[in-house]
């Protein structure tokens, strides 16, 4: 079996070789634009772990392994448009180093790359790795249009959030390690318990994301902590802090984040004071902790040996337990 | 064999079937506003009449055409951004009516629709028809970024611009026809002659538009006429204009074109004063025959009895003699 690390060579081969030079290049830059900066590849690696828990072989799964990194960044580069974001991973976003409009249509071409990937699953499952395919990618669209919408609310539910994050990152993940799986030629049941396996990883993986912007060490974290408390994102954290305070603490929470004129450390400094008050970080660790849980349940049951299953336990952990 | 009116009929039934009513509603409301909306269902009829050449039974062909229809109303959903057009047939656009953002995210959401729905093909062609849409749903993203970067170049070739309309128009109807042949069980060779039919029919059709829209009765047309004069549109009558004009027919037709402020009606009189000085009119319509005369010629060298042909003869004609 290979390791994460020669897994993600061959993805990163893989996408070097990728034909993306067809006029217009205006058309086809962004996209490689996109592909080639810098990624962890946690997607399409899922694939192919997933793959290999159940064949020798993973060249079947290598193009459709592909198609699920490539649509994942499809959504990036739209995202990007949506949320009006300038830099992503360091570098400008498309719509700012090219247009809006070159932004839309290269992203719609990505849109048909990755399908393209994805159809060179072999016959044998095709039809099936399609459909969680695009199930997923309904998903991520709904995953979206939730986030968007979230933001002009103030009356999100615990239970909304996580339907929310759910469709925007975890179906991905899962139907990554539900692909391989297929293409594996594991049985359905199995995959549908990696398929769970990468829903409560996801899950896990956002609230963390969420904690480690407030609670990282910024040293280690490399970037300033509280950038969402500043934009009022409606985390994990700012949903339980609403829910949960009364009283001066409830008032100050709302006063905060109604208020256009501030020092960002002055308001980080406060909301993440009534954060601890309301014991927000263990509330948050918590529900990390029993999501990953079930996430690591699932995978127990998948009926393969042990040492099969070594690789992406190490995965999941890896994206648990970091600290940036 | 189901005539045309029959199976736009069978089209319009499905499309009311289709279920586009998950949350969140804002997704999934302008997709079916933009399918709801009258269109001609021309690829989806060509899908069906494709298949019925070559079967009795059209039922595996019906999802598959619908996902050409949805494809089609998703690009005109996102170009309707990209152009900054305030209304299409007759009602507000969706960036007018909702928002950029919206139209966006509901944009992919519907191509994603199209591959669900183009995915229902039978497994005995299910590669062969991604492979053909696929390739085909990347080239209408080309001729959409061709068609973008030639409003902003004087020196656009015949061959760049018939290269362009291939690519946005011919290759959809095109795919739409050859998916259809191979779902009825047609050979690969039918199935290439039928997109050959269909890649010249679309070349044919887009210049009858540009004709219609300086040459057509008004009274008959329904909307006024000019309007791509006006706009200075790269039309094949502009192009061959560009292309023929010398001398003071030239500097008149450039001095319209960069002229900010005028009256429309003296800008299309003109205009047109020198199409007709030039030929144009003659130009245009030669081309569009020789087209129509290489899709009537690949159809006929299709292998089947002629009376299959028949409802596919005449929608061809009833697209290329058409007044409006």
């Amino acid at each position: 079996m290979l390791g994460i690390e020669e897994l993600r060579e061959i993805i990163e081969t893989h996408i070097q070789q990728l034909k993306l030079n067809n006029p217009p290049a205006e058309l086809y830059d962004p996209i490689s634009y996109t592909l080639n900066s810098d990624g962890k590849r946690i997607r399409p690696v899922l694939t192919l772990l997933a793959c290999q828990m159940f064949s020798e072989k993973i060249d079947d799964a290598i193009l459709p392994a592909l198609g699920f990194e490539v649509f994942h960044n499809f959504t990036l580069l739209h995202d990007d448009i949506m949320d009006n974001a300038r830099v992503r991973r360091g570098l400008p976003t498309v719509h700012v180093k090219w247009n809006a409009n070159t932004a839309i249509l290269s992203g719609d071409a990505m849109m048909v790359e990755a399908y393209k990937l994805i159809s060179k699953t072999p016959a044998y499952c095709l039809s099936q790795v399609l459909e969680v395919f695009s199930e997923t990618a309904s998903g991520v669209c709904e995953g979206q249009m939730f986030d968007m919408q979230f933001e002009e609310r103030a009356d999100v539910t615990e239970k909304e959030y996580l339907e929310m994050i759910r469709l925007k990152t975890s179906v991905l993940l899962a139907a990554s390690l539900k692909a391989g799986a297929l293409i594996g030629g594991s049985s359905i049941k199995n995959a549908n318990l990696l398929y769970e396996f990468g829903i409560n990883l996801g899950l896990a993986f956002q609230l963390k994301d969420d904690w480690l912007d407030v609670y990282s060490d910024p040293k280690v974290f490399g970037k300033k902590t509280g950038g969402d408390i500043v934009k009022n994102k409606k985390t994990y954290l700012l949903i339980k802090a609403l829910e949960n305070a009364e009283g001066e603490n409830k008032e100050t929470l709302q006063n905060w984040i109604e208020k256009k004129d501030f020092t960002e450390k002055d308001k980080i400094k406060s909301v993440k004071s009534i954060y601890n008050k309301l014991n927000i970080s263990e509330l948050t660790q918590n529900k990390a902790a029993d999501l990953s849980k079930n996430a690591f349940d699932s995978l127990s049951k998948v009926t393969v040996a042990k040492a099969k299953k070594n690789e992406l336990i190490a995965l999941g952990k890896y994206l648990l337990d970091r600290n940036k």
